[in-house]
């Protein structure tokens, strides 16, 4: 395991620290590389959650601009340097979203640029009052276009353009109405309240809870006739869990459920 | 008609009534029969509104588990009967989609799983401010596969994968502000309120609504341009019906339209 | 220049002001024409911004009626004619899509019927309080079918269909909490506010922010595996203009960046 990214698993709940508060946390080649390894040893792992935090005063400041600007000097100027690192960040964003696991963001400061696509990228978010939340690339020039593609899914059009084309951050608050975070609470709860979630979510019978996140993002994307023909399936493979006959037997009769541990 | 829906026209207004409290209004297979048999009926008739409630203390649970449980006595252990379960739910709630008069869902109390799916499908929807919403199958070890695809057309992906996954409840309030219903009211004012929404639905031109509910539901789901280029055929269509031309002149005129009664 | 459309370009951003107050500032042919020329010439410019507003006590009431009236005339009781007017109209809803510029709507009253589709289509928009916003045709029975277009790419499907099939009207207040504008203010306030919009976008990196423009509405409609290769595209461009990397060396020096005039 490299320091850049800590990593502890307690209790079926995996939490991954960006810890690399010197650069606010920044997508350096050295983080996605460390984040893609984790995230696959825990996609082939029997552990129930995750939690996505950060060390220092920044949950993730974005892309790591000092990297990016020497890739300028290869023979293209950066071109085939630069696609192959949005190739490796969506591939990152790509994991969170087919890891059989829920992942929460634990955001404890600010989320920026690609570091507010990660947020977006989470299933879930939990983020302290102080937390503030930008795609501003396009205030030094560079227009946050793959964060875009993470934004847009989560937040309504207007907003979402007014954050992007503006540069300016949205408070916990308005992060919360506008729908790119569960829920703001005050500092003091943030890890009350994320360890709230992840337990609840830990508790959960975690086969269901694999066929419903893998057809959260597939149906997202599919007419509504071939959502309900996906969801069918989703919901007979569940059914055909022994787990799931023993849950519903167990409701059936008022008693709690006995799932093999 | 069967004892299990009740259905009253009155005033170009047909209300149906989930009246099978003992279960909660689950969606038996009796239930869906007798929704399908109903929604058809409707759909050939010149009824301008539906209103969609339910008796009892709960408007609808979802699925009828004891006869789930039971459809795995089958060599398959059920997979071919639940299966066509789902297709037979998902078909109701095309129906819904399909029909050409608007449907306001009546939301008096608990609105769980299928039955929080009733209420996305449903055009519209006014709630007590007792009624709960939540799609909490996965509580039992059944993520709520096929009402996520509903959900996730009315409301906020972060938002949807948190019911769905942690499995609590919404209030009212909370569900309006997340856009799956559109008013929430003190139960007393419920009926009126209802009433009020069925009522100014059937004031309007019933060509003119069901032309629009038709797009409405296909072009969200088209690229851009297919949409307006449905759209426009829409308007073309709905201009060539001479009470619009008469909405229209009377409009122009400043008096009432004199409409085809 | 028309006298319908007024236009005035200052300190790189252009506005253009719908002068028809007569008419409520109606989508005419002669208003859609001279949109369509000014957007197209504007389009040409080195314009940063454009500002979108009314004279008169309505922002736009939508189509001309009396024009649209007038085409029944035609052999084919106005067939043609009509199919022609809709697709006129989502050209120039087409146009500002695809304008290089970010476009703001100045909201001081009533936006209707394709006159809020006008609203829905700009890229930001901020309204007076006073404003209302409706999709109120279906009221004389014509229902709102191209505006539903821009609408539901906009807000909620609950609320849009309520807004489309009971034609009532939106508060700004609300216009904003169910996300088809930015801002609603005072009057006495709109002038500033919607300046401030315009001289911030104005101070971004017009390469950087036609970029971003056009995949915000390209990749929307994409599954997310391709929206993430073109933006991927987007940032590869994005990083290759000169100034863009001033833009970022300046943000690491901590300097203002000396970008091309």
């Amino acid at each position: 395991m490299t320091d850049i990214l800590l990593r502890e698993d307690r209790g079926g709940i995996a939490t991954l620290t960006l810890n690399d508060p010197g650069t606010l946390n920044a997508l350096s080649d050295e983080m996605l590389a460390a984040l893609a390894g984790q995230l696959s040893d825990i996609a082939a792992s029997d552990l129930r959650v995750v939690i996505l935090r950060a060390a220092g005063r920044a949950f993730c400041a974005g892309h790591h601009l000092r990297q990016m600007q020497a890739m300028r000097q290869a023979e293209d100027g950066g071109q085939a340097a630069f696609a192959d690192l949005f190739d490796r960040c969506a591939a990152v964003m790509g994991q969170i979203r087919s890891l059989p696991q829920p992942v929460v963001a634990r955001v404890q400061g600010l989320a920026a640029a690609a570091g507010c696509q990660l947020v977006a990228t989470c299933d879930l978010a939990v983020a302290a009052e102080e937390a503030q939340f930008g795609v501003n690339g396009v205030n030094i020039g560079l227009f946050c276009s793959t964060p875009m593609v993470a934004l847009t899914r989560n937040i309504g059009r207007k907003r979402a353009f007014e954050m992007l084309s503006m540069g300016q951050f949205l408070s916990a608050e308005d992060a919360q109405a506008a729908g790119l975070i569960n829920r703001a609470v005050p500092m003091e709860a943030l890890d009350a309240s994320v360890d709230d979630f992840a337990d609840k979510l830990a508790g959960k019978l975690p086969s269901a809870v694999r066929i419903g996140k893998g057809l959260f993002h597939a149906q997202a994307e599919m007419p509504i006739d071939d959502a309900y023909a996906l969801a069918r399936d989703a919901m007979v493979a569940n059914l055909g869990d022994e787990d799931t006959a023993e849950g519903i037997q167990a409701f059936l009769e008022k008693r709690a459920p006995r799932w093999t541990p």
